[in-house]
């Protein structure tokens, strides 16, 4: 359950907000088989996990002043997590869907091909990483995310597990690559785990869905067991019905993720070494 | 070498004159990078068998009579195989690369949409089937194969394995299915060793790339090891440079044909079961 208030508390509200729209939206297109409670029928139970937990529905006020609407009520994904760094990757190089109308496909294709979805087979659509001790998040605005090329999604991809500040100078040191990204129960780990489930599900297709990985710092900087790492699925506003096919373009931008830290995992040398930085802006969030 | 004569030979000369196209598209793209002998160099032995070898240019008169022209010389693909069945599985849903003019995007994307490449992630371009005996082959033309729907390849992979002709009222058998798709060096094992290589390479990205897959009906009746089944890529018109990226949308649509091909195995009761026959084209062709 979400808790009621703090750092943590406000992202979970910004989240049950936006499922409101995923339930009238699975009203329409799954007839309400895909109604968060339904998960636990329809999921496996070892990766139920990713999902992010139900617990009814709540009149509350919306976020954006509209007034009372029914909410569905989401675990808070960062409970008991202190200042968790937080990456959201928006899976998959195609985010419409095949019987989408031609407006929406066109407008979905651009912005597939402006950000590196189309490309890589994911792009990062939110990053906040604690860069230790007070000093604070680096947290780049939505617009500089938005533009992120491929150069700048690795770098992040390094950044996330790295001690030294994005502002650095040299290249991300990549020092907490194992205990987040390596680990049996880390972040490499979880996605293989998820990619096995995706070879083989046919129920559901998911577009524009997120994969969320986050851990905490100090955890991890205290050698704490698991560092408060997880990997969780949000953002089901554009779920669909399988019908009897698995999920190809979600499962192929899952495996280019999955390339990308095991790279890491693999060339931790080419963190330090890496010739050229690329620029990304800096700004010292809360 | 391909065989001077014969329904292999022709065959042979078709697939060699289509690599007169590629060759300078691979120029034009790769800096010849890709030219078939380097795939000696960049690709795995292992995985190596499963492209057509390469023994030099040669002029020769092209198909289409337009006179002499510089043709590779390919490995005949079906060579020592009597009367194999053959079915051409162009893989991935989206045909077109991400730097490609609007106008070529805007062509594949319709026929993406309007054959099943887009909803499975593969569709069929050819297929011929022995139907035993001297049934000759059902082969559907060319234009009932693209109007192939998800039900109508579902059947086809199910009546490509059987010994019953197409033309029967009744479902497919799925007779041969243990003998050509499962066996330790079958289609499925040769496939999967194929995605291993797509989860791992990021040299090259494949558009409009098939599968081909044969066999031949007299050795699995006879229970000669192996059946002459043979699992190619053809077709590298479209072969794009990876550019440190794995080829997600050719290895969605890639696991996407392993998971049809694992449920004719492992639910082989629904070949003789399925309920409503779809009605395909028959042809008996020679």
């Amino acid at each position: 359950m979400h808790s009621g208030g703090g750092e943590n508390g406000k992202k979970a509200l910004e989240r049950v907000d936006l499922v409101v729209r995923v339930v009238s939206h699975m009203k329409k297109t799954l007839e309400s088989r895909l109604a968060p409670s339904l998960v636990t029928i329809f999921v496996p139970p070892h990766v139920r996990a990713f999902f992010p937990g139900f617990h009814g529905t709540q009149l509350l006020p919306a976020s954006d002043g509209s007034g009372p609407h029914p909410h569905l009520i989401l675990d808070d994904l960062a409970a008991g997590l202190r200042r968790p760094s937080l990456i959201d990757i928006k899976i998959s190089a195609r985010t419409w869907y095949p019987s989408a109308p031609d407006d929406y496909v066109r407008k979905c294709l651009k912005k597939d091909r402006d950000t590196t979805s189309l490309a890589l087979g994911f792009c990062i659509s939110g990053v906040r990483i604690h860069q230790g001790g007070n000093a604070g998040f680096w947290r780049p605005d939505r617009e500089a995310v938005r533009r992120f090329t491929a150069e700048d999604v690795k770098r992040a991809l390094r950044q996330f597990v790295s001690s030294n500040p994005a502002s650095d100078p040299g290249p991300p040191d990549c020092a907490f690559a194992s205990a987040v990204y390596g680990r049996s129960d880390g972040v490499l780990a979880q996605l293989l785990e998820l990619k096995a489930w995706f070879e083989d599900q046919m129920l559901f297709h998911f577009y524009s869905v997120s994969v969320l990985v986050m851990y905490a710092r100090e955890e991890v900087e205290a050698r704490r067991a698991g560092g408060g790492v997880r990997v969780k699925l949000v953002d089901f506003a554009h779920v669909m019905e399988g019908n009897g096919v698995i999920d190809h373009n979600f499962l192929g931008g899952l495996c280019s993720l999955i390339k990308f830290i095991s790279e890491i995992l693999t060339d931790p040398d080419e963190c330090l070494a890496e010739p050229n930085k690329t620029h990304l802006s800096f700004e010292n969030g809360s």
